[in-house]
């Protein structure tokens, strides 16, 4: 059994059990019931994941930024140049990118994965080299990749998952550079749910009205070029769609999506292009969407629609549309904090508050001066400070 | 002058060409153009508010959780009883709140601050007594305190506010705890917008529809014994508002602003009761709002006029409505990225990379390897990391 199957056979569904115990804690802290929102259900999720209630904290928190070219570059479906791709990769490097001061902010390491820039880039301290192709061919004249190429652009992302859990990560992050792959993603996630590409192709990082319009047109003659058109989504084999319109880093996220529900470990999603790489997962593996969490939502179309086919919900909605990971990042503290709630909170009963649930039976007097019994793992840096 | 006089005035406005500057440096720096959404504008904020470009780093941040009593508590506009005020500051003091845990999660200290709790809490470490009154008269029967009140409650928020910079605060986050403040809230917010008290009022921490609708009666109620009913916001004594219908916290707050504002420091707004405290402190000097950032959108109806009337985005969206600070806590990492862009991001000119408006007229040949001359401050946390 290849890399591949194996990670697939050792996915297993989220667990119920301790869902059930996250959702009747969460109910017993110190806070009016839901008035935590959506970071309740993370707070779930997370709990699902490690079959562990309250969770483990999602951390240390491990980005993995996979490159890679896209050969439909040729049609001019963005106005910058391809090496603006390898550019960039040398930029994360160096320590310069957006992804590495959000990577600063919030505590977590910077992999950049080479699984098919189509320049030669130099050994580099922080870069890992898995090129599969020096970029894509284009997908709206054929297949992009084989579909050897794309199993093996899924198990390099699968290797650096797992490396990444083996290293220690509590919480992986996807991440992704390659100029022109927003047209792929937009492709990928027709492909996988049945949208109309008018519906799930954006401007991505920069076309104007008429460039948008050829956008859409070959994200159309993609689908229809590689057989993927037709109404409804059926089955399909994902291995063949990602090989049709994928572009290798979305292969390669799919499979470092793939790895981290294999080990039990939360994946925090970036924008679109994890989106729609997500959608390659969860058709290889649908129990894997319980370890996924959307990061943000992008300013891109598509990826609000490959969102609702996940039944996801983003965290971070601030009209960000840089791709890096950037999203995901931004997400993380996010995640932390729904897990805290689960592990450090008291209950109502421990802090000695009455619960209007509960008002008049008992906890009738004062409790003022007697602290809160039970209340664990509450930090330091959490401690009261007063001034003056 | 007194300490709100003098505090007015030294509130000048954010600095233009501070702002100016970082707008025309978002544009450089290695993304394309608006790709970071909303967190550019908040960048710009920060610059304009430290008068600097790129602005120093929003830290570190501190959290005043003002916690007062409220008498209209009387009307059953809520189903807690008004001693988990006074429970949870204890909760609050032994670090068993939620506000404990997200503030352990984002690096902030947390200060408790009683202006108004109706019982006597004993000293404790963390505690800060500035206590006014022991919780403030029904606002619905006639005003919630007198003109006096009002003031010493705005000038002890602007004392906390103060000592905390002078102790090295670089961030100000506004929390509350007050059992029945949203009902204030709702006042406040139709007192100094002209809003409806059916759109500004909601269900605050857990009242059913019959529970709703006494509470709209009894904030229309208030507007109409206080006399600020009447149509479009006029010109409007701020201080008097404050007293007719606001809380000892929410003048607290409204001073921990303008303390802000007056030390060049970034204020983040919590929920529906810093958004109707801002509105007040916005009333006492409008350049205050320069200074202030609006960390998240609390599911309270009133919230959003709020939010409108002082023309802030928020930031996190997730629908909380808990209070004690936690939607500024969550927004708080946020924020500290947006510094980041602009203080850590390498431009197109120094990390070599290609910028699309200059294609063609520069940077034509590849330059990986050379690294990021010029990239500043991308500290460790942001190394790259290979697995394996």
């Amino acid at each position: 059994m290849g890399l591949l199957d194996g990670t697939l056979a050792g996915i297993r569904p989220a667990d119920a059990a301790a869902m059930a115990l996250a959702r009747e804690r969460q109910d017993r802290l110190t806070k009016p019931p839901g008035s935590l929102g959506v970071l309740e259900d993370i707070g779930v999720r997370l709990a699902g994941a490690a079959a562990a209630c309250p969770p483990p904290m999602p951390g240390p928190a491990a980005l993995a930024i996979f490159a890679a070219d896209h050969g439909v570059h040729a049609q001019g479906v963005t106005p910058w140049p391809q090496e603006v791709t390898a550019q960039m990769v040398a930029n994360f490097l160096a320590g310069g990118a957006v992804a590495n001061a959000f990577a600063a902010q919030v505590g977590a390491t910077v992999t950049v994965v080479d699984v098919g820039v189509a320049a030669d880039l130099p050994a580099a301290p922080g870069l890992v080299s898995r090129k599969i192709a020096r970029g894509t061919a284009d997908l709206s004249r054929g297949p992009a990749m084989t579909a050897d190429q794309a199993v093996a652009a899924v198990e390099a992302g699968i290797t650096v998952g797992l490396d990444l859990v083996a290293r220690g990560a509590g919480c992986l992050l996807t991440g992704d550079m390659g100029i022109a792959n927003t047209t792929a993603s937009a492709a990928l996630i027709c492909a996988f749910t049945g949208s109309d590409p008018e519906r799930a192709t954006g401007a991505g990082t920069g076309v104007d009205a008429a460039g948008l319009a050829r956008k859409v047109g070959v994200v159309r003659r993609a689908l229809e070029v590689n057989g993927l058109t037709g109404g409804a989504p059926g089955p399909v084999d994902p291995v063949r769609v990602l090989a049709a319109v994928g572009g290798l880093e979305h292969a390669a996220i799919a499979g470092f999506v793939l790895a981290a529900a294999a080990s039990r470990v939360p994946v925090i999603l970036d924008g679109v292009i994890a989106g729609a790489a997500a959608l390659a997962a969860a058709a290889l593996a649908p129990d894997c969407v319980g370890y996924c969490v959307a990061g943000h939502r992008s300013a891109e179309p598509g990826h609000a629609v490959a969102l609702r086919h996940l039944g996801l919900r983003p965290l971070v909605e601030l009209d960000l549309r840089l791709g890096e990971g950037t999203g995901a990042l931004l997400a993380y503290p996010l995640v932390g904090a729904a897990a805290r709630v689960l592990r450090e909170v008291a209950t109502f009963d421990s802090a000695g508050v009455t619960d209007k649930n509960a008002a008049g039976t008992e906890h009738a007097g004062g409790v003022i001066g007697e602290g809160a019994a039970g209340v664990t793992g509450a930090d330091s840096a959490a401690g009261a400070v007063p001034p003056g």
